[in-house]
């Protein structure tokens, strides 16, 4: 009972087989051949270009490397050219922490000309004043699960001139994701969740036809040049997402991303958004219903709509409640100090899994199991 | 005849079975539990420590992270941060570009205010100014196989109070580096070169113990806090090296270059040294005796001690001529408009390698092979 695809996805049919011949054929026998011969070359592109269906976007518009953390760097440090005359970046309270040092450290870098404003969520009408360069904001917020409305919320930043910079570590294939809908300016987002494309893949980053010309990344390295292999002197960026690449690919992860994704072929984005719904309506009413009373309460928003693929649970025990399930053979995560975490990636978990969840953890609760000496220490839980 | 490690090293022995039991054991049987029981969580540093006896470091100075590119992004920022009554950044005419572009990128991000200052070799010294933060080198050159006097130029930098940055992609591995002794403050370098790490392989980096505080990254990502787990509101670096880091780290690739590091346990950097001065200077004695007249001529320096484990011929059908090499299985490589470059890795390549891949050159320029139709089209080539 896996419910921790929304933290590492599992391997997929045919990965293992692409990452042998990628080993043997390509790199022992093909060597440095394969750049060409084996499509190295561009294989950041395509991997990106097959989000694109799932995404709402166009092939072109994403490209699949770095870290989501380097990745937003890049992002938001190209909103702030693009809006040369404004010094504010505007995110809500409760974004993901990496998100926000991020943010602090792009301010830092200016010297502090740019100002960082981090707002309650009802603050942030309020918050958009004319000096703001980019709204930074995660989909589906990592520990409580909301889902933020993201086509009015862009509108909400478009008005004041603003650019919408999504963080889609959360959404990307656990909900209906729609960036040419939302009119999104620059996203970025994460493979190795709901995208299974393995332990820390190289992340993805969105870039809008518009600003294909208008948006530079900061850093400028050569696999993000027009013409990397003429070793010129001057950079002259690849236009678009292409042009957010910075140095050679890790080829090996990032051929793990790109076999995974052929699982999303024909997966409408509909279909991927009601199914994540269904899994986490019916969690939550197996929740109030066979676990009332046994010290748990819901940190995630009832309305299906407003929440992404994992509910999320407050218990004071929550790291040895949630090793216990594992012993149970279901698998969450906690994170500190008493959240309980159960991710639904609607590609492969069922409702019957779902019931069983419920059933353990109602045994955990009710038998105390939890209790046991042998869950009292807390490890580093990731 | 594989001449191009360089470019991309071989597949060591233990390397496919390791990303075997990576991929299935710990990916898809241990799923998320890896990151603690399989010991992800800090294999960046883990893979870093092997390289400190072969750089001549400590072992926490060191960490395998992001591609070189992102990597000297990081250590420039740094360094900047580091002297902020100080407005320059300084290397040499012929620097790797991509060196280039991304000191140009950290100018650009400070508006102007930071100068990236490009000298001659010649003139190094009178650019070193008191207004420098940072003098950026690369200590073997890629197209011309020079090797810079590392000590003396740190020392140099020193004089006037800025600090030495190092990159280090073609010389890790291949020639004897000790940033102790020369007394580096920074440096970055590539694990998929003369490491083996994979295509593409994350690449490292150093900050000396004496600047663990005072270096401040400014990808100020979750993976480089000091307690990451905690989800803290305020990024607080983990010290040294460690900061360095930026988001989750792409496992496969990073487990590739943590395993080929094992053949570096018992190399001294003195022997590794002397091996790679013993076959480039038999390659190039060999050259001269057996391809005279034959239109090559040579860039690379005839001292050993002035280059790397490359070296570099210029011919007016460089493309062609390599082409017709590789049909005769001698792999090296080519640089426009006019560079055949050959990489003798010390680790692997032998004496017998080099006479007969002089031996085949001699062939395909004395019978003229490069002419054929078959050479003529000039494909991406990296």
């Amino acid at each position: 009972m896996y419910l921790d695809g929304n933290s590492l996805g599992p391997l997929a049919v045919g990965v293992a087989e692409r990452l042998r011949r990628t080993i043997t054929d390509e790199w022992r026998s093909g060597l440095v051949r394969s750049w060409n011969d084996a499509g190295w070359v561009d294989l950041a592109e395509r991997a990106g270009g097959k989000l694109a269906a799932l995404l709402g976007a166009r092939p072109e518009e994403i490209v699949v490397t770095d870290s989501t953390s380097v990745n937003l760097f890049k992002v938001l440090a190209a909103a702030l050219s693009m809006r040369p005359d404004r010094t504010a970046l505007v995110t809500v309270e409760g974004n993901f922490p990496t998100d926000r040092y991020i943010a602090d450290g792009v301010s830092e870098l200016s010297g502090g000309a740019i100002e960082v404003r981090e707002v309650p969520r009802s603050a942030l009408r309020d918050a958009l004043t004319d000096d703001v360069a980019a709204v930074f904001l995660t989909h589906v917020d990592y520990r409580t699960g909301e889902r933020l409305p993201a086509r009015a919320l862009t509108a909400l930043a478009h008005q004041v001139g603003a650019l919408a910079v999504w963080d889609l570590a959360h959404s990307a294939g656990a909900v209906n994701v729609h960036l040419h809908a939302w009119k999104a300016d620059l996203a970025v987002g994460c493979t190795y969740k709901y995208l299974n494309g393995g332990p820390g893949a190289p992340g993805f980053v969105f870039v809008a036809t518009e600003h294909a010309e208008a948006a530079a990344n900061p850093i400028a390295g050569w696999w993000g040049h027009a013409d990397p292999f003429a070793f010129a002197d001057r950079y002259e960026a690849a236009p678009g997402a292409r042009g957010f690449q910075v140095g050679t690919p890790p080829i090996l992860s990032l051929a793990a991303v790109d076999e995974a994704l052929w699982v999303w072929e024909d997966v409408p984005p509909d279909a991927l958004d009601a199914k994540a719904a269904s899994l986490t309506d019916l969690f939550i009413a197996l929740i109030d219903d066979r676990c009332d009373g046994l010290g748990l309460s819901l940190l995630t928003p009832r309305e299906s709509g407003r929440r992404g693929a994992h509910v999320t649970l407050r218990h004071p025990h929550a790291y040895a409640v949630m090793q216990a399930l594992i012993d149970l053979d279901v698998i969450g995560d906690v994170r500190r100090p008493d959240l309980l975490r159960f991710g639904f990636a609607p590609l492969y978990v069922s409702h019957v899994d779902v019931c069983v969840a419920v059933e353990r953890l109602q045994h955990v609760l009710t038998t105390e199991a939890w209790r046991s000496p042998a869950y009292a220490d807390e490890a580093t839980v990731i």
